[in-house]
């Protein structure tokens, strides 16, 4: 059972897990390196334990206790009890889901290890915002994907706002960095993968044409907001998969898009 | 040709269509009652005047005046020549896009005129959020919806936040806001069109067996976050269609559920 610890002072080094969790940038460094991530609400702190990660410590106000009572029992991790004013005087903000937690990473799959599992992969290059790989991650978990793979520079599914969008779906679908980017799809095409880079290129196949739930192990590429999937990783693909769009229109979000894709990929489709 | 008038006072009258711009609630009220809205960035600025919305007024600092040459000689619109600091000042948050204009609204069509021409119409209710509502637009002009019909209660398509999460695609796709509602989705299905709710209940039929894209006329039906269709709209509706998700997941975000409803019903399937 966990320790409760009433703190009343801002500067108490006890907080320094929650400190300026507004700053995004700081953040965004800190948590890696620190090996931790902020569960944000009651129903996220639940599915992150559900999902195994580690409490380090939680942070809440009084009336919260009630609600989270058999979490403190569970756990071993310090509680700390605080005042919301203090709480929004450490976090930079007011916390209105009352319950924070620091919670401990795991070290994260090799990508080899999920692809020997899976049949359909999401992989993302460069998707640096954390809306849409937290909405990428929840149309995953629903549309049936077996695992989504990272290029280096996407941003963290474990940061505050990519769960919060996710719904918790970053716990539930398994995921891994690529390290050696975009040579590391070699091993995703050795694994028996096609891979089907999605693009609004006019040289891409349609979607239809493509029909990418009739192949056995499918790896759907999506590229980010500005650029889309670079030039190298346009040629390390298989083939272009376009969704055809009206004219005169650029793009999908990359979060639409991938929503199509993966309910093109999980769908059969009847005769037109 | 506009008049340049250089402003160095946060309280000049003259600034109030710009005023306290982060105060969501404050401008949500604001905004359609006093006719205007805020286009934000030289893209969204020059989409709204080819869309044809009247420019009221332009915000900005004296290094756009540039860029924004051509649009400021051919509207007789007031140009307001503000420092950035004294801009964030007024505004409430520092304008990294350089250029604000103050445009007016257009009366909305009748719901009635917009169904007389279309084929596929997605349906709205209480989708209060700006970034979904945004983000459903762009889709919409992507693949290819005629019309938008929105709830009462529906967020604004012409708030900041939409307009840009939509990428100008709010000024391309003809949207109208239905007055008694449920009621008048009888004058949808009058018009021609097969309402389809969709919903994640385990009652709908799957979105391959309810082939929409073989309806001559669809409206397709899209609830809000938290509850979903209401049982009256439910009522309303002709079929409830479920796009097929994984076991124990709840639902898609409203943005994804629209995009594959709006890819299933452009697209013929071939067979699988
Ligand atoms: C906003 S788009 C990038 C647009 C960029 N200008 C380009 O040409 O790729 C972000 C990602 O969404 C996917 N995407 C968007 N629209 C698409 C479409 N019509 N067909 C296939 N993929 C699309 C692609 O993976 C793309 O890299
Ligand atoms: C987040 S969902 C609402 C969830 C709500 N609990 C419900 O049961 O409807 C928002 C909207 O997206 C659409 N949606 C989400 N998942 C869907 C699915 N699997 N099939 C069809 N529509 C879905 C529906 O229109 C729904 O009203």
């Amino acid at each position: 059972m966990a320790e409760l610890i009433t703190i009343d002072r801002p500067d108490d080094p006890r907080l320094y897990d929650y400190t300026d969790l507004t700053d995004v940038e700081l953040r965004r460094r800190r948590e890696p390196a620190e090996g931790l991530f902020i569960a944000e609400g009651e129903k996220v702190i639940r599915r992150a334990l559900q999902a195994g990660y580690p409490m380090r410590s939680m942070l809440l106000s009084a009336k919260w206790l009630d609600t989270m009572r058999d979490v403190i029992d569970a756990s071993p991790a310090p509680v700390y009890v605080i005042d919301p004013e203090l709480a929004a005087r450490v976090t930079g903000y007011h916390v209105h889901r009352g319950a924070l937690a620091s919670m401990a990473r795991k070290p994260l799959p090799e990508a080899g290890r999920l692809l020997a599992g899976a049949r359909r992969v999401a992989v993302m290059e460069s998707v640096n915002d954390h809306t849409n790989i937290g909405a990428i991650f929840r149309s995953a978990a629903a549309l049936g994907m077996d695992a989504v793979l990272l290029s280096p520079d996407c941003a963290d599914p474990l940061y505050r706002r990519s769960v919060k969008v996710s719904m918790g779906a970053v716990f539930a679908v398994p995921y891994a960095r690529l390290t050696d980017w975009p040579r590391d799809l070699n091993a995703v095409r050795e694994a028996g993968f096609q891979l089907l880079a999605l693009t609004p290129g006019a040289e891409a196949v349609a979607m239809d044409e493509a029909a990418p739930h009739r192949l056995p192990k499918v790896a759907l590429m999506l590229g980010a907001e500005g650029d889309g999937l670079s030039a190298r990783a346009l040629r390390a693909a298989d083939t272009r998969v376009r969704i055809p769009m009206a004219l005169g229109v650029d793009s999908l979000n990359v979060g639409a898009a991938a929503a199509v894709a993966f309910y093109a990929v999980a769908t059969g489709r009847p005769e037109s």
